[in-house]
C-alpha cells in the first residue's frame, strides 16, 4: 500500500472568538498527511515551501513515515501564508490576508516512487495543477480522490470540470456543490456531479457531517457532536486524510468500505477542531481513535424491525 | 395503549419559492394526530377551533381513530389562522400574519378518557396552558413530551421553565436550545437542559437531523436527504406525532428504543414535507412508512471493527 498526496504546506494564522493562534503550521497536504499517517506508510506528499518553512515541521512529518523527496524548497523565497477570521457560529470565516508566495509558480514534480503509488489525493490546488500531477502518475492508481473549492469555480471552471473527469472521487462542501450545479437541492446537486462522470462524491457540511454518493446509494455520517469547536482550519483536509488513509490501508474500494472510511474521516476531523492548526492531530494515538470509532456507533447505531 | 395530543387545529396559508398553498389545514395536534394514528388508537385530541373549520376534516381524523371529544368548536368564532412565506433555503420563514382568533382563550378541557392516557404530547402552546393539561391528568402518564417555540422564551420564560420540569421529553430547534440557555455549543446547552430535570433532550436541527440526548448518551439522526423539500410546516410536528406514536405503541421507553422512535419521527417528516400541509401524510401507508425505514438503514448503517 502507498499513497501519494498532494497539496499545499503552509503558514496559517487563525482568529476565533477564542483566540488567536499567532503564526502557525498549516495546508492541505499537511493536514491530510497527519491524519492518513496513522494508518498507511510510506505517504509520498508533493508540496512547495519557502526558506522559512520549519525544518522541524519537516523532521516531524518524515518521522511518521511521510516521505518529502517530493516537497520543493525554494530557499530565497517565503511559504503559502493565509490569514483568517471565523465567525461565532464557526462555519463562516473571512480571509484577511492570501500571500501565493512559493505557491504562484508551483508546478509539482513527482519522484519516482511517488508516480507509482495506488492510491492518490489531490488537496484544494488550481485544477490544472492537480491533472498534472494525474498526467505523472506511471500507471492509473487504484483511486484517485480531489478536494477543490469555490475560488477555482469562480477562475478555472473550465479546467475544473476537465479535472473533475479524470478522478473517481470529488470532495466538495455543500455550498459548493450547490454552486458548482445551480442546484440546491443536494441530491439533485449529487446526482449532476456524478454525471460528469465521478464514481463517487462526497459533500461535506460540517458540522452538520457529511453525505457519500455513488450513482444507486446514500451513506450520511455526522459530526460527532462537541462541547467545543475550538479551530476549524484543516477540518476538511482532516477528514479527506482519514478517509484516503483508510481506504490505502485496507486497498478496498467498495462503497461499504467507504462507508467505514467516512466514519473514520469523522473521527480524525472531531480532533483536528479541538486546538489550533495541526496541535491535536499531531498527537492522536490509536487508542484515541478506537475511542471515538467506537463513539460513532453509538451515536448512530439503532434496531429497527423491518415488516 | 392510549395517547393524548394536545395542540392546535388551524388554518395556514403558505408561501414556498415553488408555489403558494391557499388556505389549507395545519395545527401543530393535526400534524402529530396524523402522523401519531399510523401507529396507536385510540388517540385523544385537545384542541380548539372555530365555526369555519371543515367537519371533513374532523370526521377524516376520526376516520383514523383520533377522538375529537376534547376539541372545542366555537361555532361563532374563528380558527386560529397563520400565514408565512418560506426563503429560498426552505429553513427560514417569515410569519405574514398571525390571527390567534379561538386560540386567544384556549382552556383545555380533558374528557375523562383522555385523562388516563399512558402518553401525554403536549404541541407548541402557552406554557401555562400546557402545563393546565398536566395538572388534569388523573394519574401521572409513563411519558410525557412537550414542544415550545423561541416566542414563548421571549414573553413567558418562567411559566416555561416550570413547565419544563413536569415533563420527560422536551423538544426544541436547534436555535431554540441556544436561545433557552445562552450556549452556542448544542452538547453545552443539551447538558443544561437536562440538568432542568428533564430525562430526555430532543434538538431537532430540520434538514440537519435531530439529537436526542439523556444523561449519559447522545443519539443522532440524520434527516433523509430529498431531492425536493416542498414545504416544511408541520415537519416538526409530524416528526413529534411519529416519535410518540412508536413510543405509545410499543409502551417501552428506554433510550435504545426512543433511537428507533427518533428514526420513525424522521420517516414521517420526510413524507410531511413532499407536499403542501397535510396532503401527503394523510394518505402514507404502513408500506411507505417500511419503504423509507429501510432507506434509513442504509443511510446510516456502516461496519467497523473496533480494535
Amino acid at each position: 500500500m502507498s499513497l501519494t498526496v498532494v497539496g499545499t504546506m503552509a503558514f496559517d494564522e487563525i482568529e476565533t472568538p477564542f483566540g488567536q493562534s499567532g503564526k502557525i503550521i498549516g495546508g492541505s497536504a499537511t493536514f491530510i498527511s497527519w491524519a492518513a499517517s496513522n494508518f498507511v506508510k510510506p505517504i509520498h506528499q508533493i508540496s512547495v515551501v519557502g526558506g522559512d518553512f520549519p525544518k522541524s515541521e519537516l523532521n516531524a512529518l518524515s518521522a511518521k513515515g511521510v516521505v518529502l523527496d517530493g516537497v520543493q524548497i525554494k530557499e530565497d523565497e517565503k511559504s503559502f501564508y493565509w490569514k483568517g477570521k471565523y465567525h461565532m457560529d464557526m462555519n463562516s470565516r473571512d480571509s484577511l490576508a492570501t500571500e501565493l508566495n512559493v505557491l504562484a509558480t508551483f508546478a509539482p514534480v513527482l519522484p519516482t516512487a511517488a508516480q507509482e503509488s495506488e492510491f492518490l489525493i489531490l488537496g484544494n490546488l488550481a485544477p490544472q495543477v492537480q491533472a498534472s500531477v494525474i498526467a505523472q502518475m506511471k500507471t492509473r492508481p487504484k483511486l484517485i480522490v480531489m478536494d477543490t473549492m469555490n475560488f477555482w469555480m469562480e477562475v478555472a471552471l473550465e479546467d475544473l470540470l476537465k479535472t473533475i473527469k479524470l478522478v473517481d472521487v470529488l470532495l466538495v462542501n455543500d455550498s459548493e456543490a450547490r454552486q458548482l450545479t445551480g442546484e440546491f437541492s443536494l441530491v439533485k446537486a449529487a446526482k449532476k456531479l456524478l454525471a460528469m462522470g465521478l464514481k463517487y462524491l462526497i459533500i461535506k457540511k460540517g458540522e452538520h457531517g457529511a453525505l457519500l454518493f455513488n450513482e444507486n446509494h446514500v451513506f450520511f455520517a455526522p459530526a460527532l457532536p462537541l462541547e467545543d469547536v475550538f479551530d476549524p482550519t484543516g477540518a476538511g483536509d482532516t477528514f479527506a486524510g482519514g478517509f484516503i488513509g483508510h481506504l490505502a490501508k485496507t486497498r478496498d474500494i467498495s462503497f461499504e468500505n467507504m462507508k467505514t472510511a467516512i466514519i473514520v474521516g469523522s473521527v480524525m476531523a472531531s480532533y483536528c477542531v479541538e486546538q489550533f492548526g495541526t496541535a491535536r492531530i499531531r498527537e492522536v494515538t490509536h487508542e484515541d481513535i478506537s475511542t471515538r470509532l467506537a463513539q460513532f456507533v453509538d451515536l448512530v447505531n439503532f434496531d429497527i424491525d423491518l415488516v
